[in-house]
């Protein structure tokens, strides 16, 4: 269980997720955005690993277990109205399951 | 109206909408993160300021418009699975409406 101070803190959407967006330590790159529920927290805060919850699979996904691409956790902060977390990661390969090092790789056009 | 294959791209939740990353272009900081519909996000491309969908009001939230906090966006990625956007920003004062910098203040305690 998450501690319930930590636990009453949290903002979740509809299926009990919140956002949590993995930025590398080391460069700053932001790498991808997953949702946690109130266990994969408690798992990413406590196994030195970061675990998601998958909306596609509905399951536990934690990260680097298939690919070997994991991310170790080194800072987690959580945002004002508790909706999002930003996790500093060391991460191993790419973050992205297409092979690429961060999963934001399309370009959308600005026309102002 | 969104461009349709821009449109046939996104990956919305119950509510119509995607995670927007924002971080900061100059720093590398990432700021708060909001939430868009289709609507936000077509204005966001072609407005020249960041514009959100606000789910505690259910109402257009264009940045800055009340706080003169605004956010000038720069680039605009889209992530392998259509859900989530990063969005590189200009931002005037503080992104947080409790006045601080960013919104991800908090930090939580890891123990492994």
């Amino acid at each position: 269980m998450l501690p319930p101070d930590l636990s009453a803190r949290l903002k979740r959407d509809a299926d009990g997720l919140v956002a949590a967006i993995i930025q590398e330590a080391a460069t700053g790159e932001v790498l991808m955005l997953g949702w946690m529920n109130d266990e994969a927290l408690r798992r990413t805060l406590t196994e030195g690993r970061v675990t998601f919850w998958s909306r596609s699979r509905q399951e536990f996904w934690r990260k680097g277990d298939t690919s070997g691409h994991r991310q170790v956790p080194l800072r987690v902060r959580l945002d004002c109205d508790g909706d999002a977390l930003l996790i500093d990661v060391e991460q191993t390969g790419a973050a992205c399951h297409l092979g690429t090092h961060t999963c934001f790789t399309s370009d959308l056009k600005i026309t102002v």
